[in-house]
């Protein structure tokens, strides 16, 4: 089965805003064997709406829609769904009351709704109403030929709501469809060209059913096969053998392998399972690290919290960092990160500390080292590890590599500490 | 003038990664007045590449490509390229003394270079070849009918590279273009329906030249004027007269203009001009607030730190907040985020404390407040502000609401404290 994803909104042209939800949703297709065959964003424009809709008719299995349906002139997606369906608009009795539901939660009171509320109840009298629970615009299941239509809003929260809980459901429910596995075996210390050359035999002769791709990151390349098939069993055994060999190939040049979770949602396990508990002190990270890992539920049980240690003073003074080690190896330095990972596990009475100092950029400040350089320290009650990197610019990249490299430091700790 | 983005690669497709190249494009492309028609993401297809191109021919007056231009196998948009311009590839001289010159930098060393890293010098004969200077593939602009091709690689900084230094120099030499002029309005407290029901009237009557759209987020509205045309003077009285117009049918609805400038930005002028210093201790916003204010670069100018409390015993021990308070009120109550803020003001020693507490979801664990509950104060040498708020859920909505809202109480505090 096949897949369209468009999005509707100029925003997204203009380069105001952008687009997350078509990966989103293009996950959780490749999650159930749906391939998606082309991803569009395009703007509110109903004659360019309408053009698209029948270049994709019958075209992929889906058209996914997200975007246009708020109670604004500008919002034209359900006018245009219903114009396309040669359609009339009828007013839906439970959104109806969905929408007066949620403006009396939002307001307090029972009140009088607005023509525009009123109208987002409207939808093209052939559709299923796919419920969203956290939003008032209803999303819509069409169907024309052998194509299905479904139109959502695209507020990212309403989005993903409906996604998980209404819509992947019921397309699992309804449909068979294949399997899509995914294997991404991470590489260092070997260019893409060179891997490439290493493998070319190997490659050449993949069969047809396994396809291979290189996505080279700074400092490493990740090779990801995909298998795709109706028995999964064959599938994972298909992969596993082309794996093994590939280990064969390139050794120790494979440093593992990516699972589909986030790394933080991976240590979060890991640390509930252990019954681990965490603190960090993070000076250029500027508190993205306690962001990242605090964006899990359930994150308290193993995350006691940390500091966000942007000047000298909450350094010295919160953090015990020895003005000492500051005046002899400046605040950059691999010390003070030891020296931030001990003091704040010690202060915040955890297993493990993190500590993190560097130069996110544009400007080098006060410090003697050059952007980019960052000192990651990670400390539990039995050793103190800590390295240095450089992680270029510009200073989102900075603080991002930063961010997940403190992690997979902290995750090779715990498993090693463990064995 | 018109433009189409079309990124190649499966990554894309299957949701491994977010494409922020075409957003960064577009915005480029608008500030030299070239409106972009549609963005599409397809996969490592020759096939599907070669349609893609063929629909777009004539269609647009740009068709810009992104990725698919590495040394392996899996990528073919030079070869693809020059297929449809029934060109040959050719090796370009220059590029292959700068990939020469690039391996020399890496491994420190001049050596023979491998077959791939030789071919990453090709290039159709007919192209221009655009100077990648952070990369080894070569960027290539061709011409077919009425519309440029041009092909750039899709590592972002490398792309980046490209765009701002190559590609939008040579189109803004090259090309007569017409103007493009956003100026977007930020609106607070009014919902999207009643602020559309208030304004429409002025709505139906704008000009053809003047667009609007809505951009609802948590909290707050922004409405987005956009005006085309070929005298820049004119573009701007036209939106200047509008924007009046607005004033006077929204008043204090209106609380500021975006400049493209994000909350935070104008947050750490405001502060670095009265040189005033915050620290924050946040707990369910989980170093978010730290996080955003961090994002900016000179932040530490202003922001001294912040305490991530995610345990109960971080906001007794390090932060003070009375056991007693905790006993009495709970740990999600507005007592504590008064307490939070004032302490760590104290703590840090700066003229600005924020203080968060709340209960992001999705379950209420061990407290008595439901899902969304957020108390959010304020605290300064005169004066501490404290209010309540119920941001619904799911989490990550509940953690961003509390993060502009406790940006924007803050700004609010330090603009009154000035008057």
């Amino acid at each position: 089965m096949t897949a369209t994803i468009v999005t509707i909104g100029d925003e997204i042209l203009i380069g105001q805003i952008t687009d997350t939800n078509s990966g989103y949703i293009a996950k959780a297709f490749d999650h159930i064997g749906i391939e998606v065959h082309e991803m569009l964003s395009i703007s509110d424009d109903g004659k360019h709406i309408l053009e698209t809709f029948s270049r994709l008719q019958d075209n992929t299995d889906f058209v996914i829609i997200t975007g246009g349906l708020g109670p604004t002139k500008d919002d034209i997606t359900k006018k245009t769904l219903a114009e396309y369906f040669e359609d009339e608009l009828v007013s839906d009795p439970k959104v109806l009351a969905h929408v007066e539901n949620l403006f009396e939660q939002f307001t307090g009171k029972r009140q009088p709704l607005l023509q525009t509320n009123i109208d987002q109840a409207l939808v093209p009298s052939k559709a299923e109403v796919l419920f969203n629970q956290f939003g008032t615009a209803p999303a819509m299941w069409l169907q024309k030929g052998k194509t299905v239509f479904v139109s959502m809003p695209g507020v990212p929260f309403e989005m993903k709501g409906i996604v998980d809980n209404v819509l992947i459901p019921k397309i699992v429910r309804e449909f068979k469809r294949p399997y899509i596995i995914h294997k991404t075996i991470m590489t260092y210390g070997m260019g893409e060209s060179m891997l490439a050359d290493k493998i070319s035999d190997w490659e050449d002769n993949l069969p047809d059913s396994i396809k291979l791709a290189y996505l080279p990151s700074p400092g490493r390349v990740r090779l990801r096969l995909s298998a795709r098939g109706t028995d999964k069993n064959i599938l994972e055994a298909d992969i596993a053998s082309q794996v093994e060999t590939l280990q064969q190939l390139l050794g120790s040049t494979i440093v593992g392998f990516e699972e589909s979770e986030s790394l933080e949602v991976v240590l979060g396990k890991q640390m509930t399972q252990r019954r681990l508990t965490l603190a960090v002190a993070e000076s250029c990270t500027g508190g993205k690290i306690a962001q990242t890992l605090t964006s899990v539920p359930g994150s308290s049980k193993y995350f006691k919290g940390g500091i966000v240690c942007y000047s000298k003073e909450v350094k010295t003074q919160i953090l015990s960092v020895s003005e000492l080690t500051i005046a002899e190896y400046s605040v950059v330095s691999e010390q003070v990160a030891i020296e931030l990972a001990q003091n704040v596990r010690k202060l915040l009475k955890t297993d493990y500390g993190i500590g993190v100092t560097g130069n996110a950029g544009p400007t080098t400040d006060d410090t003697d080292k050059s952007v980019g350089i960052v000192y990651i320290a990670i400390a539990s009650a039995q050793n103190t590890i800590a390295m240095e990197f450089n992680f270029g610019q510009p200073r989102e990249k900075v603080i991002d590599r930063a961010v997940v490299k403190s992690l997979e430091m902290l995750q090779k700790e715990i498993l090693k500490n463990v064995e």
